[in-house]
């Protein structure tokens, strides 16, 4: 057994340090820890790493880490809601601002500013996603009927040129990013008034599930880290029944398990679905991903060796 | 200024007066007691009722409840996700049992039982529910080509006679359902092994955004009670922009602000994207829907003045 | 194994028959429900009932409730904090009011208005306290100069008539209020002021000990019902090591088990202590007491079988 | 307004870069980077410092970090409780070790394993405890009558040689440790063992109302450090109502806001009450103490200079 203690505080500690140090102080600092672990494990092992995000994150300043793990061919597979991509083309076209929790809120609506926690939204992003996404969907429009998410978000990604975009780096290196619920957005509002005019245009779900599957099918082995829950954490876990469970997870959300709900299951749970297998390395670090992300994510450019050009 | 303060304790006291007591109780207690006249304000106000939820409500007990209020007609759009739609037809044809939280789960999964929170699901109603699944997929197939999610779901309700299952009621009292995420669970893998046969089936989801944006526009007013976040959360709230906002909005839910996540954003952070109106009357009460649900469901049979046949 | 399951909805419903319905709904409606089977067998036991609650409670609406419980003597030993005290006088003196959680707070100090929540207490109750308490302190002083928290508590209790209050029947019933760290509240700060002019006045903690140690180890069995944590809870459980640990527990919390703390460990860890025996019936409900024990309380009286005089 | 965005990855990047970038990606990430801020500007204030901590944090291997900000003179009160002192003081004689949340509780108790989160006890510390405190208490028996909490606390951190123990730290550099529920906890009983055969032995809590008081009132500004919620940070923001509140305020918690807890009570609450003042910097950081704190207290150690000897 390991001996809780804490270590030596130095000015000039390094991350990478620091979070090795954190197995033994206990508590969740424990678990990001043994998330350094597992990801050793899952590079040896060679796994299909599974990005599981909620938009939130992709509003905060986490969508350029994630952006820097696609670049650098950390991820393989990017399962995550609307709101993720949408974003991340607003954010090409202006920025988000930091704001506050407490803010008066009718007073930001009279403003034109939309509050996501604390950062702050303007309208006119929203304006210039609409006439992105009428672009597109005009010019997808005129090519075939039926498309998948996944089609249409490669195609965003396509249609950018921002090197702090993940979709940008994604499209770049045939990252797929599924989204299963991409109607639940300001896209879907702006796929329902392009519908009006157009309605043979078709999004049809359906048509992501067998390439989802066939990745998940063809890997080695599976390892999926989860940035809060959602319909992000069940479609990855969900997909991995076919091939009997991850083989690695890593869970970092701010859920509760008390409720039942699927974004505060702990791995153990998805064990009984055999959506993540027996055998699994798993851990869920509770906490707010805003904080914890960072800190693997700088772990993981040092356990995979990326080297900057 | 009200008081805070108790009441009397009475073994016989009704659920209905408990509920208005704790308006001075102060905490989560006023909240649901807020609840309550908010409820009817939206009552006088015929608003037209959302109900968003997710999927462990349907879980647990509460589908009974759900399904009683669609009975009543008391609820008009139902916007939920997948797991929702497949236990309540799962639960037609087999029990969910109650187990615990602290489960061995390795032992569970060798047995063949899925364990949500501390619900026992055994693996035979997903064998039966693919049977169902197959059945609806290959006799829809044979009269169109492209569905949408609420066609689909309306079409279970059809093939079920259950006065327990709220689809059943939603069919026979002409209540839409929507599941923007609707191969996210057990059905999406049913459509993906029936999809490898019959490539040619469709589901569109951006085929539910008109009928679901007619349903919200043509409201006189509009009232949503939300049993958990995520993407049933946000398709809610995200649809009533096109009237500038909800007009009653209810919030039960564990989930945390402080990581801005969509499920844990309080009415207030709505109000700034013209989600729910400024001059809305609203309400979060941070808690286990499966404590606070039934007492406002008690509630709201009281308010709208429903008998028993 | 028992059946998922909801209860028919019916505007006449009494708590007690709501209450009993939650067993199958799953949850924490379930735990709910298992916290009045262990009332019934604490009953039959006749177990010593212990109350441990954190100030927050006074402040709300549950202090009737609470002084109720022991009017009727369903409690034998209260464990709390300093603030509980002080505010169950100071309600004697005047109202709390009914506020808002998101409230304008440099705007509220400005109005000598204190914010404990969504409840608001006016500076005018502090002073007035501060007048009982220096007539109390001097009037002690005269008797004798040690001490014990919960002979000063008694004496408090003695000085009003108000059937509202706790300590009012506490003291009428001979049930011993307890509070480990007495000097932490607005009465510690009035004892400061006081023995800067009678430095000669002591509190002497740990005469309590024996009191306490002796309550418990005569009891035939223990029970405990934990509103909320921190050291009223820890002083409760941990008393009970002295007797191999309750035999009944009931914790009501919002407190996460992740970080560690004593306010989140849930029963479970307190069986590896000794704290709470490993035969005893124990169950956490998360959620905010001010919701969950009126549902409690009500059952409470039910199963002692209290008749209103 | 601050643009929203990441980092650069970096497997050399250095902790205190980390917490400064961390200002811009918002959520829970922008009050860390707040709270650096804030200790700058307490330093420059030259304000004399709190930390107010839980039990738990000394349980965890946040306890050598905590004596290493007392050895380097960073902190100049602590205010705690019992564990905190007692299980520092066990560490002294025997490793804690890292065990697992999801333990068999039943079988720990059997062999003797005491359980705090993922941390595991022996008991045997306990007995050692037992001893130490035992002499400790007879040999201040021997020297007058009425302690306070911070001489007894005091006199323990004289008793051993560790330099990994915060009270051997705060004795050496005359830190006042003050602990105003100190009968709760593993000390408590042993008080109540010693004071059968010593009546006469006395702890007055009120005796260190002064003192604590005294420090409070001269400083030229205060800090407040809060690792946790319960007496230690009540205690803490409670005696600086004396001083018009704490200038300056880090609260790192997972305690939730809406049940009306002190523990989950955020700085602005307490500027209804004066326990921090109107124009302070604060900031609440919503997360577990294990992971947050030591990304602070790297920080400490770069603001402060501190160079190893």
């Amino acid at each position: 057994m390991m001996k809780i203690s804490g270590f030596e505080l130095d000015s000039n500690k390094k991350v990478t340090d620091l979070v090795k140090d954190m197995m033994t102080i206990g508590f969740q600092a424990t678990h990001v820890s043994q998330a350094l672990d597992i990801l050793k494990s899952a590079k040896k092992d060679k796994s299909t790493v599974f990005l599981s995000c909620t938009s939130n994150m992709v509003s905060s300043g986490l969508r350029e880490i994630i952006a820097q793990l696609c670049k650098y061919k950390l991820l393989d597979v990017i399962i995550t809601s609307t709101g993720s991509v949408e974003e991340d083309i607003m954010k090409t076209k202006g920025d988000f601002e930091l704001g506050v929790f407490n803010a008066d809120d009718s007073s930001l609506h009279k403003k034109g500013i939309n509050r996501i926690g604390n950062i702050f939204v303007n309208n006119k992003h929203y304006i210039k996603f609409e006439e992105f996404a009428t672009q597109l969907l005009t010019s997808l429009n005129k090519k075939k009927r039926v498309y998948s998410p996944s089609e249409i978000i490669a195609e965003m990604g396509a249609r950018i040129n921002d090197e702090d975009s993940f979709l940008y780096w994604c499209n770049k290196n045939s990252i797929p990013v599924f989204c299963p619920g991409i109607t639940d957005g300001a896209f879907g509002l702006n796929v329902y008034f392009f519908k009006k005019k157009h309605p043979e245009f078709i999004i049809d779900v359906t048509k992501d599930m067998g390439r989802l599957a066939d990745i998940t099918l063809i890997a080695d082995s599976t390892a999926g880290i989860f940035l809060g829950g959602g319909i992000a954490k069940h479609h990855t876990i969900g997909v991995n029944i076919l091939r009997d469970g991850l083989d690695y997870a890593i869970y970092i959300s701010t859920a509760t398990e008390g409720d039942g709900s699927l974004s505060g299951a702990r791995p153990k749970e998805a064990v009984t679905w055999g959506k993540i297998n027996e055998k699994a390395k798993s851990v869920h670090i509770e906490g707010d991903a805003s904080i914890i992300f960072p800190l693997i994510a700088v772990c993981m450019v040092d356990i995979y060796g990326v080297r900057k050009a």
